[in-house]
């Protein structure tokens, strides 16, 4: 009860604060909404990240909403060659910063994935002769797409504007969860239209539809679903769209050829026909407008049926209030970012912090309609009794900070997600965890079953009311599938053979931290023989190792170690997406061990000074595409995940000075409050995770264990607000840009002597205090 | 209550008869089937019509099921030119008697269509070295394709037999409403498999495919879905397959364009992977056999879900006992059989007349999962609450005896056959009452809405509890939508101008029926206004006549009839699939008042004499697929629909003698018990059931009207076992071969006057009597 009013109170708080200021300098005018600025949001700028690599979107959505709803800009590369966009992997968010051409709003998007699909439903108003073509029509002439200025463009949680002004349209969009919510303010025209393109896909653009269906329900309500086989392979997005206003007519063209034709002989179904049904459609919607009017658009997905989509839209938005929504949908988002209150040095600290917390709270997805019906992994409907189901799990990147943050800032969040995974146990054909799984479907990407940190982490952390034993079970299976990407032969061998795999070294690494985490939920359940011999696979890194040379490599099936082997090359030696000199530091769940084998501490921190330090090649570099100048210092890779944990280790080597001079380097140069501001794929949030973590002075170096290593916090002040009432409060005393060196920490008066924070120090609240100078501290 | 005692006493007479008659020299040996022979089933020679035109499958089925699961032999032309088959019409039904090879058994299959879809989840066992491809492997070698004989074959309703002579298997299946039941007796083999072929479907081989799902989820179920664009444009078939042994080992090929292959370049996934994605599959398993050893097979079948079609193998067929599911299925045929008992001049008659009555069982099939689940028309997912919903309604065929025969026979089932159709009403975008429905789609094949005629029949006769004044209100609705074939210009021109269709003057006669189906609602639910509008429709048909040769015509927009005019010509002259010799005399709603604008009945008498026996130049014939000269009498045509009333027409002219004639003459020609013994598509039992009317002597020349036609009874004798209790004698008197003259009818005591017999006469039971003679009776 007492926890309860004091919850109630930092609400409150939360809430005051955000009356109190109604605007800011610091941001930018909407002027066409007349919504009060809240104090959270105004941090948030959407578009940092959206240059580059950092594949994230400037559109609008609700806090992990199912719509994500955002501008189209991939089709630059055109004009260049006169030929189609083939870049497809700048483009994972659809947008791309420097692009002057918009071709429509899509309703579904990842946040900062390497690799993409989705893309759902582009909406895109035009004026003048209506074309079909996003491009160029097949006669040569311009496509539908807009140019648009960036000085045009508004964004801000839940909120985005831009000007089409090759139709001088205004074009605004909001969200609720479920429901996308597009305000058009035309020009006067006898001409507009409304284009509800179904071909277009993000990534391959063209060629994923397997089915599109559309049905014009009456004169402002449109049904239908899509189909895709991209990366998810079975994928089936259903929609009900609804415009304020009644079309005048409509039609749509069919690009797939067409086997039974005795129906089209007698009757004209590409007009005014309301059933549409084909691989590739694009449908369109005639509109008289008068000068400055407003046309509204509610797209309500569900990825169980158009009935379905229908419910989402009438619980959601049964009204055309469009500040409304956006109002309901920024308090959310303020909610959500409230639950850290930074101060900090700077402001551009502060819009990057927030707008990093921003980013970790777009993915994973609900993925669930308001009934809770959703659709399993085998394609039946189930309904979430006692959870929210949730999609996208981009588990090779975000089991390292993402999910470890949600422990502390979305438990019941994280622990709905868990249950999500569990299901899509028991749904799956394999018996395994989700490895990389979207709507419905598991895209096999990168490598381990990381589902099992994210459990371990929970457990060990008392997150969440999961069943223990079932999480236990399900993870046991999953590591015993034995045609899951070299398994049986890890099994077999202790360690993923050479010939067996590319990714050998890296696959063997990660299975064995996972089967630690595995032993971690064996301890907590109490089942000692799983614990033991999960605990022994654990072990399995060691056989990897070549201590002649002092680095993890490729092991043959008979034993030996490969010979022709570079430790700096990033293809075909063992590793994916890494090299041995990086990615072979990855035993998080016994470094103390990693660094005695590669050499005690002082060999390991010269390896580590030489990582951050060393000048690398260029063909090192080009030949991966995750792999940039802009995301590495030495050779240490921040833009990519095999390394997040790296800057941490010298916590572990005596020299934690060099941890906290190397992670304030790092918050400082490779993030920032401009497009540019992600130095590689944000990862569906875990490269803002660990900004967030590292701001905050400590970070999961191993999740699964209840500690996080100490780092140097950027903030000033930091008041985290936890589900459980409690505030924890740190304060960097002596912060400054070049007091970056940590004297001591204290945990309620407590000092920590051994640069490990325990996840219940958190819990309990109170004051967290770093001294921080412009030098070491003394040894 | 005592009318339930009456039928409970029937039932248990139908029973008694089966059990009295356990074995009968007609009977075809099923040796390999130790169960009794019943009465009626050993009537039905399932291979009657698989020749040439009849388009019937010789399969597996229970009444009215949705699995109709039957072998596939349509790729005998590849072998004479070397070339895939392309011939598709001959094999609406999957399979033509004379071929020699069988490449599977499909599981849906349309019975006696004139256009084709379905042929879903092909299953073939094979032994020897795998071979995945049914015709011809790419090195050129043989397919998986096996030889037969019709020696070995054996069929019955509920069962099916042959020898797979290239494998040295023998095949037999059964099948529940929901569940095909194969039992495969295998040679001793290391290498024995069981194809499961996603590719094949009926109709256009191999391009109609959308997308495949396959889950191996454990070493004997397998569960998954096709959809496909075919004359369903958007259909779903979801599946459980069960075996009852354990396989070694899996695999399957895959022949489309894989866009995504990350996951390929780790594993193997095309062998002992549980989960196959995409547009084209081939799925294999593999079984060790020893000699004789039976492999049995349940696929259950689903259109909402696998988790649907899972319930549907359990509710159904939950044991391994393959004799216990043929032998429920048979009784239930008994059942449906026994519903009409007759004798007859001749054995082969009585074979004639069941096989007709099991083709009237076959279509509208079962369209909903046990537990009342359902696939609507826009694909989202119902509960019929009271009602079973049904699917494959060929309404231009079947409204003018199939379910008027169901009003007698099956009026529960057309009751919910009708409830179906006022469901797909409600959940067409279009508001329209099903034109040619199947599989929840509208695949708009042929003209009218016809399904108002199968409403407005079951309203005048009494039968069903569906919502009237509903049923009229998707009537109106359904003619009014104005897109619709020409309707809008009917209701401007009161004609279908030539201009507009091809089909002008058949459409314009047909919805001018229709029209007055729908006068005669209104007058049941008592609404004037509406009847009056609809019966000055139905009045439409005038507009079409040109008095000036006395044909039905085709007429332009300006009022004049088209100048150059063939009326013996199938093509182009404003009829469909017809003339305006035979289609012309479709006015069933008023035939006095046709027969009178065409001259008088002295003068139509003449046409319908000339009809019948002109002779009929090639040009005519050769150039429409449904017509052959199998099917026609001079120029009238048997073997399609639109004349199926003409012989009747003699009754309003005064000349009943020459329709008593006629229709013995036609059942005598027409049909038979051999494998050709349909002249033309029995049309979803179409032509099956105007045997079955015109065998007992009468027939529904207007349906929509409670009078049927008197014409000459084939039987000597039928007992009508009606749903209400009661039963109707039939008695032909005096009947011969030669005696096809009726010299006077008399129903209970009371004679016919006027050649027409009332429904609630039927529906009284007791004694309808005819007396025959060799010469007409004098007027």
């Amino acid at each position: 009860m007492f926890r309860k009013l004091i919850l109630l109170l930092i609400i409150g708080l939360a809430f005051a604060c955000k009356n109190e200021t109604t605007k800011n300098e610091n941001v930018e005018e909407t002027t066409s909404l007349n919504v009060p600025t809240t104090y959270y949001t105004q941090y948030v700028n959407p578009f940092i990240g959206t240059s580059k690599m950092g594949h994230v979107f400037p559109g609008a959505t609700a806090p992990f909403g199912m719509v994500q709803l955002s501008p189209q800009t991939n089709f630059e590369v055109m004009f260049e060659d006169g030929k189609y966009n083939t870049e497809t992997y700048e483009y994972c968010a659809g947008y791309q910063y420097r692009d002057s051409t918009i071709i429509g709003f899509a309703h579904t998007n990842f946040s900062g994935t390497g690799h993409s699909d989705l893309g759902d439903l582009l909406i895109m108003p035009t004026t003048g002769d209506l074309v079909l073509d996003p491009l160029e029509t097949p006669e040569g002439s311009k496509g539908f797409y807009s140019t648009f200025l960036h000085s045009s463009e508004e964004a801000s949680p839940g909120y985005y504007k831009v000007d089409l002004d090759s139709y001088n349209i205004q074009a605004e969009m909001t969200a609720s969860e479920r429901v996308g919510f597009h305000q058009y303010t035309f020009p006067k025209s006898d001409n507009a239209h409304i284009i509800l393109d179904m071909v277009y896909n993000i990534y391959h653009h063209d060629n994923k539809n397997v089915w599109t269906f559309i049905r014009v329900e009456n004169d402002s309500l449109i049904t239908g679903y899509r189909q895709t086989k991209g990366w998810a392979r079975d994928k089936k997005v259903f929609f009900a769209m609804q415009f304020s206003k009644t079309f005048k007519s409509y039609g749509h063209k069919k690009y797939d050829e067409v086997i039974y034709d005795g129906f089209y002989r007698r009757f004209n179904q590409t007009e005014n026909f309301p059933e549409m049904a084909g691989k590739d459609l694009r449908a369109y919607f005639n509109f008289d407008t008068e000068e400055g009017e407003k046309i509204q658009l509610k797209m309500a997905l569900s990825n169980v049926s158009s009935a379905g989509a229908l419910k989402n839209l009438e619980a959601e938005i049964p009204h055309w209030d469009f500040n409304k929504t956006y109002e309901e949908t920024s308090d959310k988002w303020n909610k959500e970012l409230s639950k850290i209150e930074v101060e900090t040095l700077t402001e551009d600290d502060k819009t990057t912090f927030y707008t990093a917390l921003y980013h970790t709270n777009l993915s994973p997805i609900i993925y669930e309609d308001v009934d809770g019906q959703y659709r399993g992994l085998d394609q039946n409907i189930y309904v979430s009794e006692d959870f929210t189901n949730y999609t996208i799990f981009s588990l090779w990147d975000t089991y390292r900070a993402l999910h470890p943050l949600f422990n502390i800032t979305q438990p019941q969040r994280n622990n709905d997600m868990i249950k999500s995974m569990l299901v899509h146990h028991d749904q799956s054909v394999h018996n395994m965890l989700p490895i990389w799984s979207h709507y419905a479907n598991e895209n096999w990407c990168m490598i381990g079953y990381h589902a099992t940190s994210v459990i371990a982490d929970a457990m060990v952390k008392n997150v969440g009311d999961f069943d223990k034993k079932h999480a236990l079970e399900t993870s046991v299976n999953t590591a015993n599938v034995r045609y899951f990407d070299g398994l049986g032969d890890y099994i077999d061998n202790h360690y993923v053979p050479d010939e067996k795999s590319g990714s050998s070294v890296s696959i063997t690494l990660e299975f064995a931290y996972d089967d630690w985490c595995i032993a971690q939920m064996a301890k907590q359940v109490g089942n000692t023989s799983i614990e033991t011999e999960f605990l022994n696979r654990s072990e399995y890194y060691k056989n990897v190792y070549d201590p002649k040379i002092g680095f993890m490599r490729p092991k043959l099936s008979d034993g030996t170690f490969r010979k022709n082997f570079d430790p700096m090359d990033t293809h075909g030696q063992g590793f994916i997406e890494g090299n041995a000199w990086n990615y072979g530091l990855y035993v998080p769940q016994n470094i103390d061990e990693m660094v005695d084998i590669m050499g005690g501490k002082e060999r390991f921190t010269q390896h580590l000074d030489s990582l951050f330090t060393m000048e690398i090649e260029d063909k090192y570099i080009e030949q991966h595409e995750d792999i940039t100048r802009d995301g590495i210092i030495g050779n240490y890779v921040h833009g990519n995940e095999p390394g997040h944990h790296i800057p941490y280790l010298y916590n572990w080597t005596g020299h934690p000075e060099k941890t906290q001079a190397r992670v304030r380097m790092i918050m400082d140069t490779m993030y920032g409050p401009t497009v540019e501001g992600l130095c590689g794929n944000d990862d569906a949030g875990q490269m803002s995770a660990w900004y967030i973590f590292s701001s905050l002075g400590f970070y999961p170096v191993t999740p699964g264990s209840p500690y996080y290593a100490l780092g140097s916090p950027l903030v000033k002040e930091a008041k985290i607000h936890l589900e459980n009432g409690n505030t924890l409060t740190i304060t960097a005393k002596n912060q400054s840009k070049d007091n970056v060196f940590v004297q001591s920490v204290s945990v309620n008066g407590k000092l920590i002597e051994d640069h490990l924070l325990s996840h219940q120090d958190i819990m309990n609240g109170g004051e967290l205090i770093f001294e921080m100078n412009s030098t070491p501290k003394k040894q």
